[in-house]
């Protein structure tokens, strides 16, 4: 009862004269604990944990290093030096000591991947990309390009002694048209530069995601990330109106058209969206930008069951119809860990299994506002919701997107986490966490104290694409866990014609499961178009092709 | 003064408390002035024109029949009838005389192109379209994919012996998933039928066009078709979800997911859509659809200048954001060349020399509706538009959209018409028309009377997607014309860096103007995908590919 009452406060609250939507351009959402990526760049984050970074070589046994490919000799960094000129474009660890420096380019922000390489190097243009690339192709050099370095497979590190090819330099903003909304940019711009940088001239961008602060479009582009706003804004696929990348060889392939309509033979960029680096090197980007909305809201509410979420989630669908921006689930557990990561007293009084966060964005805040009352007053009638609330300003805003925003944050806290990016089909969606849990327990692998290995199986994800994130919070890495889990988690996923990767791709992580979600076909096709664009195998090796 | 105060009179009659938006599906926009492709199925008007169709071998002498290509023996047909069992599966004109049967598959509805095939595949499954290819590839006989034959380009009808394979009759719905609006169908499902089923489950197909009545989604698909709602809804490249299709060798690419989000791997499924059928025969779509609008608007505005058609685009982006789901353009010509072919009242009193066209889609119609009357205040008040009018029921929004769907009807009766489907960026858009028609004019080929090949410049098109159709109506196709226009209008395009197709493909028709478009690296590149996928070329060959 007092949980109804609670958001009938709410409710009253937001029919109060002066509309209580937030009149502001879409908020930042990367407050610290939205942000996990953005301690990366400190290097000391590297050393700071208790233990060293395992390398991924011992953590993948399997992985031989192809003798097909050429050592780094003194030559190739003299010749490095002199293409790229400036200091601070090599980081040279073959003739020089410098591991310190090399070592936040060898591996990943969750301290999980570690490669072996002495060299990175840091090209400032589209020419220089290619005659590395040209020179790498011909002496049989490998190398790993790498943007932000934020993601969550291992995808943009090496596993042995690969050139890391770092866009950092690559950084401008090349053009904007208000009129169209199309943006044209290097690989290298950080996410949240462009995105500030539009929302001075009232654009969006269509993507949004924990790690905005570091990572760098090209790799968003390279990797096909998901994030938050596809449930509004549609996928980079349809976004994305221009890629130009360069092939093994240096061949530029200049497909950066800036128009939404090209009908004009084969739509090659497509290939080089989602290919994580191994046909090509994305140099630049042109995406359509969507006129930034007015006025946003966020709701949060507690429920008792998945069904309900469901129910939830096709009434958010309803009634908030073009303005729905985000309805994300969290499970209890994921909640929980928020909250004695931070600290924070929860957004509600009682603790529920499920909880939903639901964001509306739109042109016209009274609009907005009546349609999500209208939402508001169904779902709590109908009991679909146990409780709920509605942010009344930009702090309580930022607040409620930090439980939603904060688990990755709070997983990593705990020790390690293996983790799952799948989508399932909504009927079965949650089911997967639940299967896991179970059998995790059966086999006498989770525990509360030190002596189990498993900590937590959480869940929570975007909804609104069938997008789940399952992670298993364990005390450290451990083979015996990881047996139970795979590849039993892959053979559940397949068995539901799910996608063992939804939005964070295959990388090192799951470069031997591909086959759970694609057939033998299409993995035909895909080592055709690898051996068509790199016949060498130089672009990021040992990963899913 | 009088225009102004109509605007006013429309103006008030939806202030009145009874909204006057329409509260239902969106209509059908498929009147007979709509869907001239819907003629193409009575073969009858293929012999009704005053004229036999010229052959494209004749508009075309350069295109030779390659030799490599094997004729068509009796044998062939023996083992196609076998394979397909069906009487109405197999149209023979080589042992038998089936030649006006066979003629509606030859021939485009434009009258423009005509092949010489002499036989009609008609599968009903993937399974015997896989069959259908491998016997072709092996013996090297050309095949030509054709959907509803609705294309403006001549890319689904034969230029010499090629066979036909029409997907008429794979036509079933596979699936469809409420929850998450992913409907799964056969390649030969018309566009039309698929909206209205989707219609009784309140959703929409994110695809509309003038030829919906006959239009295939598979060649939808294979044309990355744009049409009315590419705006609101995005292209087919964001939308698609998942695609069958059958190599040239007859193997079958199964990459039919019906997940919003699957990163495992190159997304190869892009490289169909939009390849014209060059790459593989498309069997199966399925696509993400949009939950059904419950308010649709339209209004219809006269203009004195093309700037201010640019700055009411402006103001329609501000004002209506997410519920703006069309703005079309139209040129006083054009309308008046509707006006004299339907003998229709004007939809305002004056002649203007633009118009435009705009549609609302919303899940509220009193939210709609106030949005739509801030816009329109906004625009008579700053006297952006001279006079407009606003649909006050179904019959009126009927009406008003056959003002911009008439067009390509309007033309057709007055001889032959040069279409180009072009993007252009938005400030020169409508310069294309002007400069084609000073052009022509000081050419001395435009005139009243009928002793100038040229009856008039049209210009119309997809505003909100910088898309453009200039059309060259004709007395009948004239050489001179011809070289008058090409390759100026191509050149033209290019200094521009817009597309030379924008949403109708290459076809026969741009076969040799591609490099107006795209860049040597993009063709060699698109040449060696053709390669792999089709490495006899017998897929739509004599196409721009």
């Amino acid at each position: 009862m007092s949980s109804a009452r609670h958001l009938s406060v709410a409710l009253r609250r937001a029919r109060m004269p002066k509309p209580r939507t937030l009149l502001r351009p879409i908020p930042s959402t990367t407050s610290s604990l939205a942000t996990p990526a953005r301690t990366f760049n400190a290097s000391a984050s590297h050393r700071s944990g208790s233990k060293e970074i395992k390398y991924t070589t011992h953590a993948y046994p399997n992985l031989k290093r192809d003798p097909k490919y050429a050592e780094i000799s003194s030559e190739d960094v003299t010749f490095f030096k002199e293409l790229l000129g400036s200091q601070s474009a090599v980081i040279d660890g073959v003739t020089t000591d410098a591991t310190d420096d090399i070592e936040p380019f060898n591996s990943d922000w969750m301290r999980k991947y570690r490669g072996h390489t002495r060299l990175v190097l840091k090209p400032q243009s589209t020419e220089e990309v290619s005659s590395i690339l040209k020179y790498c192709n011909e002496k049989k050099l490998a190398v790993v390009p790498q943007g932000g370095n934020t993601g969550l497979v291992g995808g943009s590190v090496p596993v042995f002694d690969e050139i890391v090819i770092n866009t950092g330099r690559m950084n401008q903003i090349r053009s904007f048209d208000e009129a169209s909304g199309v943006l044209v940019v290097d690989a290298g711009v950080i996410l949240e530069v462009a995105d500030q940088y539009l929302a001075e001239r009232k654009h969006l961008f269509p993507l949004d995601l924990g790690a905005k602060g570091s990572c760098h479009i090209g790799g968003n582009v390279a990797t096909n990330a998901g994030g938050l706003r596809l449930l509004r804004y549609g996928s980079l696929h349809g976004n994305v109106l221009g890629v130009e990348a360069v092939l093994a060889d240096g061949t530029v392939v200049d497909a950066m058209s800036t128009l939404r309509k090209n009908n004009t033979g084969y739509d090659l960029k497509q290939l080089f969206i989602g290919s994580e680096g191994t046909i090509g090197v994305i140099t630049g980007v042109s995406i359509l930008c969507p006129p930034r909305p007015k006025a946003v809201n966020v709701a949060y509410f507690g429920l008792e069951s998945y069904e309900q979420v469901r129910q939830a989630y096709g009434e958010a669908k309803g009634h908030l119809s073009e303005i729905l921006s985000a309805f994300e689930l969290m499970d209890g557990r994921s909640q929980r860990l928020v909250h004695e990561s931070t600290g924070t007293k929860y957004p509600l009084e009682g603790e529920y299994p499920f909880y939903c966060l639901v964001e509306t964005s739109g042109s016209n805040a009274e609009h907005d506002m009546e349609k999500l009352e209208g939402f508001l007053e169904h779902i709590m009638g109908e009991g679909i919701v146990a409780d709920g609330v509605l942010a009344q300003d930009e702090t309580q805003f930022q607040a409620i997107w930090r439980w939603r925003e904060g688990i990755t944050e709070a997983l990593s806290h705990l020790g390690g986490t293996y983790k799952y990016d799948v989508s399932i089909p909504l009927p079965e969606l949650y089911k997967l966490v639940e299967d896991c849990k179970e059998r995790l327990t059966k086999l006498g692998l989770v525990g509360d104290d030190d002596s189990f290995p498993v900590r937590a199986v959480v869940g929570y994800g975007h909804m609104g694409d069938s997008n789940l994130h399952l992670n298993i919070a364990v005390r450290q890495y451990n083979k015996e866990v990881e047996k139970a889990i795979e590849p039993w988690v892959y053979e559940w996923i397949q068995q539901r014609k799910g996608s063992i990767s939804a939005e964070h791709g295959l990388g090192v992580a799951k470069r031997e499961f591909i086959g759970y979600s694609q057939n033998d076909t299409m993995l035909t096709l895909m080592k055709q178009l690898k051996g068509l664009y790199d016949p060498n195998g130089i672009l990021n090796p040992y990963k899913y092709i």
